[in-house]
C-alpha cells in the first residue's frame, strides 16, 4: 500500500490530529529498497509490515439481521491474518437468523483454515460476565447485554482483549464490496504502522460514497458526516483558538484503535458512538479538563484519517434513518461534551431546528447515554468467566 | 488469495476447459505451511508465487473518453508489479482528453514510482509499424488504426510482446471499484499460476453485475452472457457429441492470456472479440479443423474461468446498447466460426429474431471482421519500427 505522509499535524493538548491521508496504490508490489529520502510525500508500507499488525488486529464485525450474501461478502474482504470477532443482534425466534450466521462463518473458516468467533449480543455467559465486571450500566432490565451497535462493540473490545489482540478495527456488515473491507483493513494496518504512540486511532473517509438511486452519484461525504465535522472543529476550534478544519471523519463507523487506547475511552450509546471516541480522546488527553491518565499523556495520543480509493457502496436506509437516527445523537455527543462552548452548543441547536429535528429554541438535544471506559471495570473478573466458555464462541466449535 | 481448485475439466481436442473456480478469500495471509494433502478442494495461491506473475504481466486498459476519475480508480488498482499499457481513442481536439490521461497517468506513475505506457490509437508510428509489418487489415482509409476495442487490444498485445512481458490482461477502463480491478489481477495470476501449459487463458466471472437503477439488484449473469455462453456451449456439443454448460464466460471482458497464445488467435472487431478468442482456440486446438500450431498442440490449451468475490459495478450504457451492440456481434462469432453446426446456426437466428435485432427467418447476421492472428504478422519490422519511439510513450516521459 502506497499513502501520502502525514502532511500537517494539529495538536490538542497531548493529541496529535493528523491531516487526511490519501490511499494512492491499493497494491505497491513487492518489498524494495527503501524510497531514496527525496521521497517526502509519499510513504510505500510494505506488505510485511501491514501483516505483522494484521498478525496482532482482531475485525469487528457488528451484525443485526443482515442479508447473509452481504455478511459473507464482508468476511471474505478480510485479510486472513486477522481474527474475525462477529457480534450478532441478529433474531433467534422463528427464523434462527444467528444460526444462520454462524453456519456461514463456520462452513468459510473450515474451508478457509482461519479463525473466528461469533457470540449472540444477549448471550446469557456474556450477560453475567458483564454484571460480575461491574459494567451494569451494559445491562437492560432483563439483565442481558442492551441492544444497539456501540454495546456490541464494547463487547468486541472486551473480547479482543480476552483473545490478548493488540489492535481492534471495525467494519460494518452492510457493505457490498469486499474489496473496500480488504482495503480498510490495510488501512488501519498502515496508519498504526505509523504510529509513534501505542495510543493510537485510524479513521476511515471515504473517497466516495455514491448514491444509489436515481442512477450513481459520487458524493465526497454524507450530509451527516459534513455537519458533524463542523461542529467537532468548532468545538476544538474554541477550545484550541485556532479555526480548524482537521475533522473529517467525526461519523466514520470504519475505524480502529490500539486496545491500549479502547480501554480508556468511554462510549456513547446508538450513532453517537464513533463522534463521542473522538470527544472521549480530546477531554481525557487535550489538557483542558483533568488528565485521563498519565502514561497515555506521556505517549500522547495519535489520529489518523485515511482516505481510501474505493468508494463507500452500502445499503441504502433513507432520509429519516439519516437524519433523526444519525444527526441527531452525533450533535448530541458534541453538545454534551464538557468541552462544549456556548457558541458552539447554540449552533447546533440552530441546526437541529433548521433540520427540522428539534422544534423550538428552549428544546435541548436529548443527552446522549455514556457508558464508563472498559478499564473501569473488573477486567480479570469478565476473563475469568468468559475464559470458561470461550471455546464455544469459535466458528470452529462442534454444537 | 485462496481459490476452488478444478473440480471438473472438459477436452475439446487439445483445449481444457476447467469449470468456473471461486475465490474464498481475498487476502489469504502469510505465506505459511504447504496446507496438508488433504485439502484437496482449496487452493492457497502465496502472495509471492502471485507476485511472480505479476512480474511478468502486462495490463492493457483500453480507453475511450472514460470520466477521469474511473480512469484514475482503476489504475490505482492494478498491483504495482504490472506494467500497465493504456491503449486511448479519447478525442484529441477541442478538449484534449487523451492528454488529461497522460498528464493523470503520468502524474500518478511519478508519485508511485512505477512504470506505465499510454499510446494513442490513432498514433501515427504505430500506424506506420502496423501498416510495414504487415498488419494492413487493421487499418483505415486514413491509414491509420481502426477504431474499436478489439483494435485497441490487439495494438496492446504487440507493445506487451515488444515490452518482453509474457502474459497480458484486459481491463475494461470503465469500473467504479478500484478494489474489483486488483482482484481481477490476483485471479488473472493465480489462473496462470495453476496451469500447466504455457498456452493458458484466465476468463473472469462475476460473482454479481449489481444493476444500478431503480435500487440495487445483484444479478448473476448479465443477460448478453447468458445467451452468448448458450450458443458457445451448444456449439462445443455440436463438437463433442456431449451436452455442457461449461462455458460461463463467453463475454468476458477481463480475461488474460500467455502471450504465446494471444499470438496464435484471431480476433474479431467490436463486441465480439471476447467470443472470438474463445472460438479462435475451439478452431485452432479443437481437433477438428487441421491443428493451428503443433508445439501448442501438445502442451494443450487451458482455459480457466474465475468467479471474483466483487461484484462489479460499472457504467450502465443502456439496453439499446447492450443488444445490437454486444449481443449481434457475439452470436455472429459462434454463427460464422467454421465450428459452428447447422442446429446451433438455427436456434442464433431464432434468438436474434426473438431479440428483435434480425427481422426474418432468412435474414443472416453480417458476418464479423476478422483480423489474423499476431503470429502471421512481420513482428521483428514491427518491432523495430517501435523501438525507435517506445520512450515517447512511457507515461514518464518528458514532452
Amino acid at each position: 500500500m502506497r499513502i501520502e505522509t502525514q502532511r500537517y499535524t494539529e495538536r490538542f493538548g497531548s493529541v496529535r490530529l493528523n491531516e487526511v491521508q490519501k490511499v494512492l496504490e491499493l497494491d505497491s508490489g513487492r518489498a524494495g529498497a527503501p524510497d531514496s529520502p527525496k521521497e517526502i510525500a509519499l510513504l510505500k508500507i510494505e506488505e510485511e509490515v501491514i501483516k505483522d499488525y494484521e498478525d496482532k488486529m482482531a475485525i469487528a464485525i457488528p451484525v443485526k439481521d443482515e442479508k447473509l450474501q452481504l455478511f459473507e461478502g464482508v468476511i471474505s474482504g478480510v485479510p486472513h491474518d486477522c481474527l474475525i470477532i462477529v457480534v450478532s443482534n441478529s433474531q433467534r425466534k422463528r427464523i434462527n437468523r444467528f444460526r444462520m450466521e454462524r453456519d456461514a462463518l463456520s462452513q468459510y473458516c473450515h474451508f478457509t483454515r482461519r479463525s473466528a468467533y461469533i457470540i449472540h449480543q444477549k448471550d446469557p455467559v456474556l450477560a453475567k460476565a458483564l454484571a460480575e465486571s461491574g459494567y451494569t450500566e451494559l445491562l437492560g432490565e432483563d439483565g442481558l447485554l442492551l441492544n444497539g451497535k456501540c454495546e456490541g462493540m464494547i463487547a468486541a473490545l472486551l473480547l479482543a482483549t480476552l483473545l490478548k489482540k493488540s489492535y481492534i478495527g471495525f467494519i460494518d456488515a452492510d457493505n457490498y464490496f469486499p474489496g473496500s473491507v480488504w482495503e480498510y483493513v490495510k488501512a488501519y494496518a498502515a496508519g498504526f504502522s505509523l504510529a509513534t504512540s501505542p495510543y493510537s486511532m485510524v479513521r476511515i473517509l471515504w473517497r466516495y460514497k455514491p448514491k444509489v438511486s436515481p442512477g450513481m452519484y459520487f458524493r465526497k461525504l454524507g450530509r451527516v458526516s459534513e455537519i458533524t465535522n463542523k461542529y467537532v472543529n468548532s468545538l476544538i476550534s474554541a477550545n484550541t483558538g485556532f479555526e480548524t478544519e482537521i475533522i473529517r471523519t467525526a461519523n466514520a463507523g470504519e475505524h480502529a484503535m490500539s486496545l491500549r487506547l479502547a480501554q480508556l475511552l468511554t462510549y456513547a450509546s446508538s450513532y453517537a458512538v464513533e463522534t463521542r471516541e473522538l470527544l472521549s480522546i480530546f477531554e481525557g488527553f487535550g489538557g483542558v479538563l483533568p488528565l485521563a491518565q498519565h502514561t497515555a499523556v506521556k505517549h500522547g495520543v495519535e489520529i489518523f484519517q485515511i482516505e481510501t480509493r474505493n468508494p463507500h457502496l452500502h445499503e441504502e436506509r433513507g432520509t429519516k434513518h439519516l437524519q433523526t437516527d444519525m444527526l441527531l445523537p452525533s450533535l448530541s455527543a458534541v453538545y454534551y461534551s464538557q468541552l462544549c462552548d456556548e457558541d458552539t452548543r447554540e449552533n447546533i441547536v440552530k441546526e437541529l431546528i433548521a433540520q427540522g429535528i428539534l422544534k423550538q429554541k428552549k428544546e435541548e438535544p436529548p443527552p446522549p447515554v455514556i457508558y464508563r471506559a472498559p478499564c473501569e471495570i473488573n477486567l480479570e473478573k469478565f476473563q475469568e468467566i468468559m475464559s470458561e466458555n470461550l471455546a464455544s464462541y469459535s466458528a470452529l466449535a462442534k454444537d
